[in-house]
């Protein structure tokens, strides 16, 4: 049914410069769709492109003088040329923050720098995929928009629908914190609570897109999954331009479904290929937390495979037990010369504090545990302190406030200095 | 003492085109320094600018090539001309929406733009402030940073003192929001919580101002004020910007102390002085919760001054019983052909559900103040929905959950299709 979809749709289908859905296990082709595995091996489709007509420097002028959103790289994503003019929430071009009081505590000298995608619309990376998934369910003509998540998600997608006017019933892990729930519901979409973690919740929604039920919605990280995912090229594009069109030596970049970072290399290598980088060598670190380190365990273990693992940690975004991509993550880890590895939750709730005390930056549990990593990797001697360093905080400390709860008042005193030197503050 | 602390820092102190302070009322100009009040009058001093130097066209260009947020307008305000190199959160270019959803449920036709500034950097507009409270503080050689706060400010200090390397130490209300309190909290200043109300916290900062224990201390809003208010000019600059350097037609602004509105007043008249924008007539339209609405009362009632009120609404970031610049208020709403309106807390929650639903933007409860102001301005024949329309959104839903803590999971079920089937969800 997929392949006829596919065929029935192709003529009308304007994605920009994507060209047709690549398998990237065996390479066979298919038009563009909403299809996300291959029907000769079953392995992930991804979007090829076609930049054959791009030159660099006209590229690099059109990129400059565009928007300050992630729809400055249109020319390289798999969107319409006029996706500026439609509605969308826009996000990106988030702060790549110069971190100089960071650095001097962890001892890096060669350039620390934070790229913080809590400044998004809904405060977390999540905003970039579901924008590129929106215009993907446009040209299918989708109208009902449906996700599974661990919480950040829920809230893009409940968001990115309102404005774009689609309708939205979106699936979560019941006990998530309660900041993401009211988020994910505040839009008005209906919000589904599954009995079960991250994991029942994608199954479950693997078992929707098969029903009558389902028909005719776009699951972003389902069956929109292969334009939904182009989106996390986007931070390897902005961290390389606001570096001045540079490749950094190092990134430390959290691990979920391992799709953030497996992404972000196939950006990195984009911009390579297209010559609006100079092509050098470059690290990619993979960040987990330990409570949910499947990747991080193959790795130490030198695995090509990766176990699922039972979720326990307070970094839920990070939560997913058995993580899609995690064989490419391996692989990326290991040619680039980079790493993986974990954290325990002490050290991700002490790894925020540190990177808000330090830079004014309130992280969510998936920031502490790349700037715990970046720590501990340091103190390993596996990250060299002396190359240039980006360090992803990919969501927002507000929607996990229960990780640094016993934070609060330093003191209560009444309005007046009496009170105010018995509390010893004078 | 002020004074000659002044004459002693007159001749080292850079802030660009700050030229010297000048009273409001009396119009008694003083050299820049941190004081506040005039000396001969006791009236509000507010920064006198010399911009006799600039060309239209060059300045507009130089604000155009400038960085997206808003030291692009550095040849504006009191800082000095190499602020982007310095250590500071950087707030501002924040997002202009255009409601095109919201307008329809409105039936405004003039077009109607949020300017959304929970996209700021701990997503309040007060790090527009406090990012110029910040270079006046190093100009002036002050090394602790404090304020009296609803909440907002207090995480906007914080935060910008860390990354500036300040020592902190923020006064609040101690019964404010768990999430503005731990925003406050987390990034490692002192958080003083204040057994009263607001005012009870500002009179007390007025008290420490004096006493010993307060010398040394920059109080962004009290002995920085006349710097750290001019960051709400950034907010007019940015919309006649974004509207492609034109006017709107009318603004919906929220009223704490008053002083947002005052100086965006201010920047709209700059803009025309400079020739960026051409002179017509626009008019300001100031939003209060109807649990503190002085400024409202006194509109309407044809009043000149603003009888204080004791705060009792959800707009807790709103809650200033006592306005500074109310009579200023009054003076441009009327002046301008704007009025001030005010919304009980019920009309705020529909309002916070409303823009969420329509455009994605969950807003904190000032948000949900000014659209639901502009709702029942439209209503009442006040506001004129052919022209065109901005309403500010100054604050992030997550900081105020509470107001919308019924909302929440439409169900939950069992990770399986039977499960959804008996939901009624199928």
């Amino acid at each position: 049914m997929a392949a006829q979809t596919v065929a029935s749709t192709t003529n009308s289908v304007d994605l920009g410069p994507a060209a047709a859905l690549s398998c990237r296990e065996c390479g066979h082709r298919v038009p563009l769709g909403p299809v996300f595995a291959c029907e000769e091996c079953f392995g992930p489709l991804e979007i090829a492109y076609d930049f054959s007509a791009y030159d660099t420097e006209d590229l690099r002028k059109r990129i400059e003088a565009g928007p300050a959103n992630i729809w400055r790289y249109a020319p390289l994503l798999p969107v319409p040329a006029d996706v500026a003019d439609k509605p969308n929430i826009n996000p990106g071009w988030t702060q790549l923050v110069k971190a100089d009081n960071l650095a001097r505590e962890l001892g890096v000298t060669g350039g620390l720098y934070i790229k913080d995608d809590s400044g998004n619309p809904t405060h977390s990376f999540k905003d970039r995929v579901v924008a590129q998934a929106i215009e993907a369910a446009r040209a299918f003509n989708f109208t009902t928009l449906s996700c599974s998540s661990t919480g950040n998600l829920a809230g893009a997608v409940g968001a990115a629908a309102a404005r774009a006017g689609f309708r939205s019933c979106v699936f979560i892990p019941h006990d998530l914190e309660q900041a993401k729930v009211v988020m994910a519901a505040v839009y008005g979409g209906e919000l589904v609570g599954i009995e079960g973690n991250y994991d029942d919740v994608n199954r479950f929604c693997s078992e929707l897109i098969g029903d009558p039920a389902g028909e005719g919605w776009g699951f972003v990280n389902v069956n929109l999954r292969p334009y939904y995912a182009e989106g996390s090229k986007t931070l390897a594009y902005e961290i390389c331009e606001q570096l001045g069109w540079q490749l950094p030596d190092q990134l430390v970049v959290p691990i979920a479904s391992g799709s953030q970072l497996t992404k972000i290399d196939k950006g990195l290598q984009e911009l390579i290929k297209l010559g609006l980088v100079e092509d050098r060598p470059y690290k990619i670190f993979g960040a987990q937390a330990e409570g949910c380190s499947p990747v991080s365990v193959a790795y130490k273990a030198g695995h090509d495979v990766v176990r699922p693992q039972k979720p326990n940690t307070i970094a839920k975004s990070l939560a997913i037990g058995n993580p899609a991509d995690g064989p490419y993550v391996l692989d990326i880890a290991r040619r680039t010369g980079g790493a993986v590895e974990d954290v325990n939750d002490e050290q991700v709730v002490d790894a925020i504090k540190l990177l808000a005390r330090t830079e004014g930056i309130f992280a969510e549990t998936a920031g502490g545990v790349t700037v715990g990593v970046t720590r501990k990797l340091i103190e390993n001697g596996v990250l060299d302190p002396t190359k240039t360093t980006v360090v992803l905080n990919t969501g927002d400390g507000l929607k996990t406030l229960d990780a640094v709860a016993g934070t609060g008042l330093t003191a209560t005193i009444r309005p007046n200095l009496d009170s105010f030197r018995e509390a010893g503050l004078a």
